[in-house]
């Protein structure tokens, strides 16, 4: 394991920098609800550097400073053990628990980007939608691409995301996501019962308006299931 | 098909360019929520040049090198062919599809600005509202004009909007757009089912107030449908 | 009638000249959905002037030089006719419609400042309170003041809001809202059915967080109607 | 009692001084809808000072020089009597009705920093839960800490948070407030019938991410009453 501080990884001037956009994101998303009370991030992939914010801490509040960097591909390890990195924030921060979760956007979709949120129009429609899926069609469908990377979607496409069963340790949840995606290989992302979603995309901008464009679906589903509507036409 | 680039169309320091202000308002709309996950967006025409910006891009991150610029009138054609440019962004950056349906606002009513917003109060409205039209009275209805280009409404005016039904690509709503202003010469915007609304004005100030007021309408509409409350009254 | 430019009234160095707060805290009113779409406003008397914003604008784009100013008292005048102004804005712009409005909360509260709000909280009160007044007990009352400019209401009164029926023409609410000021002497506002209310205070700090604290118990009354809780304890 | 105005109390160049950190957090909280109209608010301790904003302002405009600055411990006295500071400010402010609320924190629980909200979300919370406690389980419930100052809940523990009734002046929950902290021994905050709730952490940052977590819990406890799921597993 390497412990080495790398300070140069995560410092530049360019606004663009992973460690640069990662606290303005997670800024952007605290105004949207998805990662109050430290819940919630996201984690950007630049050729072999992983990027991730920390656990546990403010989100709004993140410095590039706080930002771990990891090498990719990790050399095979079971969760919680044995992992690498090019760089560990000098301040006594926790890595994020959603690292292996991230690391299934990588590995079964070639992700170069995962957003995590707890947005309450995730949480509501795992409740509302009592099943292992959530469908909704005739919508903003097409801001959304097969797989989360690949071509985009059709108005007339109907939207399936699984929906798996929360666990107490946020790390725990990563066989059952990765089962997730290989049951349904076009799904854009992986709900979460009771807990909030987890959105991949080819890079940063694409995860995060697929985020945005899944966000206003559950958003709307939830309305519509709410008022007596169909969220499914032609089933 | 010119493909000239030529920036000096698009940069200015007046804050009121169009260049300056398509930019602007974008952020401000995406705060509203009315152009998430790329949707949606404005175009503003001034003499014989409209600006507009790009398709599938982050709305709240354009930069004034991103418009594309385009003369008005253009020789008859079809959509998707043989549109003409006076600047395309050196980028790799597509024309926005609303650009037939923005043209609608200027061919049909000489309007000078269009907005098109995925607002979910549009929406909502397009689904509790099940026929061609939607409707509201005594409510603020004064802020917007009759066609949306002449004199203002007033408070004892009916507010009447038709919808269309959705399509999967954005330009195939051009006729169908053209045929409810056609049919609906009053209306000041025309909703599409299970998409959003389009709205224009004789300026961009204009534009956006009228699609605040027409939002407004449809939140409060949606509410008021939603509380058994009548939305027309004296019918 | 003085139509004399007079700049040097609303340009000041100070963020809390009248000509400064009224658009700051405009913007402010445009993010709480009080001033959408142009409606709304704000006025500060500060002694023997009336500082007022235009009519039909953006509320949240005012500047400092679009502020009207007017000397108070006025000699009697019928609404519409012969107002005496100290500064009308070079640009073309219209007095608010509201001046015959905020012109009661002067005489007959003495108060110096008044809002008038388009708030779907407030609308909403309006349409389900049916009757002529809004009731409201148990909840945080104590932010608002008897009659508006009076002592401190107790968490044990009940809150009594006239409700006003609306016109077409704003300027002819002046007699309806000044008879509901009279019969409810208490009332620190006054609801307009299906339009929004006017708050008024000592000062601007008192009418905006009166405004606040009104705004604050529609939006909790609408709630609790809806959800079918009692909104006025020990009837 | 001192009197002594002290500036240097509340003067530091360090954003993360409590006199620069709560005028930050209160225009935050200001946003989230947590202190309208002057209600609500936040108190920092920091050894043997606590420093406390003003009673009665508009939260979003606190500035360093508002804050007062009391000793901790006081020696043993009643509420509303001898009361000791080391700074008041210079204008004319009044000292927070809520320190002995946010002194049962820091003697009962030992913690730092004390936050008040009126959010709606606590204010329905005790609405639909009608008995002495609000509960919910299987919700983002490990963002809360045991007592809010001991080690983080699980997501299989049900979050239970005690409802005091209240008073027409806030310093009269001091007593109940403190008697349910001491039945309710691993409840990190305590709500307040038709007012809001109270929650306290070992530092600020504890603070307001536990308020933000219950706030949340709170939130998305009111969605799912109202569309009738229960929010108790298990029981």
């Amino acid at each position: 394991m390497t412990s080495q501080e790398s300070d140069s990884l995560v410092l530049s001037s360019d606004p663009l920098h992973p460690a640069n956009l990662i606290p303005e994101l997670c800024r952007s998303f605290y105004q949207l609800g998805w990662v109050t009370g430290t819940g919630g991030g996201i984690c950007i992939r630049v050729g072999d550097k992983v990027y991730i914010a920390p656990s546990g801490v403010q989100k709004e509040r993140i410095e590039p400073k706080h930002i771990f960097v990891l090498p990719y591909p990790q050399a095979p390890a079971s969760p919680h053990t044995d992992r690498v990195f090019l760089r560990r924030p000098a301040l006594n921060l926790k890595e994020s628990a959603c690292t292996p979760l991230f690391w299934n956007s990588f590995d079964l979709r070639n992700a170069s980007s995962c957003i995590h949120t707890h947005s309450q129009h995730a949480v509501m429609a795992t409740l509302l939608w009592t099943g292992p899926v959530f469908k909704i069609s005739h919508q903003m469908i097409k801001g959304v691409r097969i797989a989360g990377t690949g071509i985009a979607l059709s108005y007339l496409d109907t939207l399936e995301l699984p929906i798996i069963e929360n666990t107490p340790n946020e790390e725990d949840l990563k066989d059952s996501m990765a089962e997730a995606m290989i049951k349904y290989p076009n799904a854009p992302g992986v709900l979460v019962r009771r807990h909030g979603v987890y959105v991949w995309g080819n890079d940063w901008e694409k995860a995060k308006t697929q985020t945005e464009c899944l966000d206003y679906l559950f958003e709307i589903g939830v309305k519509m299931k709410l008022a007596g509507l169909p969220t499914v036409l032609n089933e």
